[in-house]
C-alpha cells in the first residue's frame, strides 16, 4: 500500500507558511506502518489541483488531500472533488449537526456561509470533525481511496489520529515498521560512513540505514520493515526487538561515538537523562547566548532539574555574576580554557546545581583574530569533583551553525560525564 | 516562467524532518519575482526521483532539486541526473579545489570518499558552493533548466541567494517586485482585518496585502508587482517607493499598533533599534527560559548592546542572582507583578544596562492553578527612571506558543518604551 499526500494552498507555494502538515501526516502514517511515497504542494488553482489529484489517484492506493475546505472564496477543493467524482453537492445531516454544535458552543449565530460547510458530494462518506466546521470526506473508487481533510493543523492532526488512520488500517491492513534512532557525536559523517561501512553492508534487505547530520551530531536511523502477517498474534512488536543484534554489532564498532538512542535530539536526551537520574543543572553561556537554556526549558518538566542559567555576554557579567577573576580574563582572554573553567565552576556553585555547562567562543562573523579565529569555542562541563574543558575549532561557519555546534558539543560532553558516573 | 521544486529524502517522507527547504526556496524565489507552481517530496528511491524529475522537466521552465548529494551511500541524486542527461561523471577542477579548501580549513585529511564529491556530470555547469563540499549543478536542455542543490539548509540558502537566483534572473529575466513588511502588535488578526478593510479595498490591483500572524504579532506584507520593463534604467527601484502613499494612509488608521517596518521579526527590530540608539540591554527570564537572549545573540553584533541575561528558573536564582526579595516571592508568588518588577529592576542595575526585560509565567502544560492558569505571564521592561509591567493571559496554548508570545510581547513593550523616549 502506498500513499500520496497533496497539500493545497498559495501560502505554501510563496513560502509564507512552512508545510508542517506534510511532516505531521507522514510521521503519523509511518508510525502506523504505512508508506508515504510522495508529498506535493499545489496552489489554489483548479487545473493544478485536478491534475495532481488525477495523477495521484492513478499511482497510489490512497491519496490524502489537505486544504481548500474553508468558507472563504479561495477554497475550491470541495467543488472540484465533487466534479472529479461526478457527484453533486448535498447537505449532510451529520455535518450540519456538527456545524450547529460548534457555533452554539462558541455563542455565534449560524450564517448561510457557515451552513454551506455542511454541503458535501453525495458519493462521499463524511468522517466527523469534532474540532471544526469543515467536514472530512472519504471517497472510494476502484479500490483506491481519496480523503479530503481541512488544512488547519490541529483539526487535521485530530482527524488523522481518530478517523483517517483507523479507517485506512481497516481498509488496507498494514505492515509493521520499527524505527530506531542512534545519536552519534564526535566523528564527521564521512569518517563515520567509512567506519561502519562493513556493518552497513551486512544489514538484511528489510533494514535500511539513513544518515541525518545536524550541527556536529549525526542521527543514524535504522528502519526495519516487516510484512504485517509475519508477526500476527505475537503481540507488541516493539518488544521483539529484531534490531537488537544489529545494534550490538554497531556498538562494537562505533560505541565510543554513540551518545544515546531513541531521542530525536541531544537536548531531548539531556532532558530525559537528568530527569531519570534526579540531577540538577546550571548553565553559563557566552557564545551560545541562551540557546542551551532555551532548548532545555522548551521541554515540559525542565523545572525539575534546571536551576537557571547565566548568559554572560560581557566580561563584566562573567566577573560579577559568575565570579570569573579579572586577572584570568586579563591574562588569558574571555575565550580560553582558564575562563571557561572558572565559568562552569562558578555557575555550578553559585546556583547550587549538581552539574554545570559553560561555553565561551567566537561565533562570528566578526571578532576573530589570528590566534583565535571565528569558530574557536571553549566548552566545559563540571560536577562536584571534576571539570572537563575542551577546545573546538568549528571553522569559519555561519554564526548560527557555530552556536548550534557548540550547543550539541556541550550536551554530548554532559551526557558522557553523567554516563561515566554510572 | 514557472518553477517546480523537488526535495529528496526519506527523512522528509517519514516525517522526521520538517521540509523547511521548500518554504525557504519558495520565499526567496517569490521575493525575486519568480513563480513556484508546485513543490514535491520523494524518497531516496531511483525510480521515484527519475519520474518526478522527468515530469517536472516537461511542465516547468526551471526545476530545482535538493538532497542526495552527500558522500554517503544513500545519496543517489548525482548518478541519477548523470544518467538522465546521458552524461558521464568527471572530476571538476573547481569543485575539487573547493573540497580541498574546506577540508584544509577544518584541518581534516581528504579521503577518497570526499574527493568523490568533486565528480560531476560532464554536461553540467558547477556553481561553486562556498559553504560545503557538495557541488551545486546547473543543467540545461531545450531551454529548460534543472538545478541540483545540497539539502543542507544553510548551504542551500546561500546557494539560492548567491548563485541560483541571480543565474535564473539572468537566464529568464524577471518582473520587479517590491515588498514592504509592517509589524503590527497588540491587536488580533480579525480585529485588524476589520479596522483596515477600507484601506485594503483602496489598494491598486498590482499591490497585494498578506497577513502573517505569528505568536501575537501580525506581519503585514505589501507586495507591489511591476512588469520588468517599466522601470528599466531608472536605477534602484527601492528608492522609488511606490508604496509610500499607501503606507501613510495605513499609519493614519492603525499607527498605534504598528511597532516597526522592514524587519521580518521583532528580535531583528530590537537588535537594529538598540544598535542605532546606542543603548544597552539586560534580560531576566523565567518562563521564556533564555529564548529572548538567544534570539538577540543569534544576530551578529549583539555584543555591542547585550550585557547579559539571567535565566532565573528556580526561586533561589531569582533571589540570589537577581535580588528578588524572599518576602515578595512568599507573599505574591513567582508569577506576580511584584516579582517581575523586582526581576527587571534587579537585572538592570546588577548588570549595569540602560534597559531591561523580565518575564515570569506559567508556560504549561502543567503548573497552572485556578487563580493563575497556564498562559498567565507577567512581563516587564525598565529604564533608569521607569518600570512598566503587564499581565498577559495567553490561554492554555502549547508551551512553545506561550514562550513565543511572551517573547514577542516583551520585545514590543521594549520598542514602545524606547520610542517614547524620542
Amino acid at each position: 500500500m502506498n500513499i500520496t499526500i497533496i497539500n493545497i494552498g498559495d501560502e505554501l507555494l510563496i513560502g509564507q507558511v512552512v508545510n508542517t502538515n506534510a511532516s505531521t501526516m507522514s510521521k503519523l502514517l509511518t508510525e502506523a506502518g504505512m508508506e508515504v511515497r510522495k508529498t506535493l504542494v499545489v496552489g489554489d488553482v483548479c487545473d493544478d489541483i485536478r491534475a495532481a489529484v488525477d495523477e495521484a489517484m492513478h499511482e497510489s492506493d490512497a491519496v490524502l488531500v489537505t486544504g481548500g475546505l474553508g468558507p472563504t472564496k479561495d477554497d475550491i477543493t470541495k467543488k472540484l472533488l465533487c466534479e472529479y467524482f461526478n457527484s453533486e453537492l448535498v447537505e449532510n445531516e451529520m455535518a450540519l449537526e456538527n456545524v450547529k454544535r460548534i457555533f452554539e458552543s462558541r455563542g455565534y449565530e449560524l450564517t448561510p456561509v457557515n451552513r454551506a460547510q455542511a454541503l458535501v458530494p453525495r458519493c462521499c462518506e463524511v468522517l466527523n470533525n469534532d474540532l471544526g466546521t469543515a467536514p472530512c470526506m472519504w471517497f472510494c473508487r476502484d479500490n483506491r481511496v481519496l480523503v479530503s481533510l481541512p488544512g488547519v493543523p490541529f483539526e487535521m492532526e485530530w482527524l488523522m489520529r481518530n478517523r483517517v488512520i483507523p479507517k485506512l488500517q481497516e481498509t488496507f491492513g498494514t505492515d509493521i515498521i520499527i524505527i530506531k534512532n542512534i545519536l552519534v557525536q564526535g566523528i564527521g559523517e564521512s569518517f563515520l560512513s567509512d567506519l561502519i561501512e562493513p556493518w552497513e553492508l551486512s544489514l538484511p534487505k528489510n533494514v535500511k540505514l539513513a544518515y541525518l547530520p545536524v550541527a556536529g551530531l549525526t542521527k543514524l536511523r535504522l528502519t526495519a520493515h516487516f510484512k504485517g502477517e509475519r508477526f500476527e498474534g505475537i503481540g507488541n512488536i516493539s518488544h521483539l526487538s529484531p534490531l537488537t543484534s544489529h545494534l550490538e554489532s554497531l556498538y562494537e564498532i562505533a560505541g565510543q561515538y554513540i551518545v544515546g538512542e531513541d531521542c530525536e535530539t541531544l537536548d531531548e536526551l539531556v532532558h530525559k537523562t537528568l530527569l531519570k537520574k534526579g540531577l540538577t543543572l546550571a548553565t553559563a553561556e557566552s557564545c551560545t547566548g541562551g540557546n542551551i537554556a532555551r532548548l532545555l526549558t522548551a521541554q515540559a518538566g525542565a523545572s525539575a532539574y534546571f536551576k537557571g542559567g547565566i548568559v554572560a555576554y560581557s566580561n563584566e557579567v562573567k566577573e560579577s555574576v559568575l565570579g570569573v577573576k579579572y586577572s584570568t580574563l586579563e591574562a588569558h582572554g574571555a575565550v580560553s580554557e582558564e575562563t571557561v573553567r572558572e565559568m562552569v565552576e562558578g555557575v555550578r556553585s553559585r546556583l547550587g546545581a549538581d552539574l554545570a555547562i559553560a561555553t565561551t567562543g567566537i561565533a562570528g562573523p566578526d571578532g576573530g583574530t589570528k590566534e583565535k579565529p571565528v569558530g574557536t569555542v571553549w566548552i566545559a562541563v563540571a560536577d562536584a569533583t571534576h571539570t572537563e574543558a575542551k577546545l573546538m575549532q568549528f571553522g569559519a561557519n555561519r554564526r548560527q551553525q557555530n552556536i548550534d555546534r557548540s550547543t550539541n558539543q556541550a550536551f554530548a560532553m554532559l551526557i558522557r560525564m553523567i554516563c561515566q558516573k554510572d
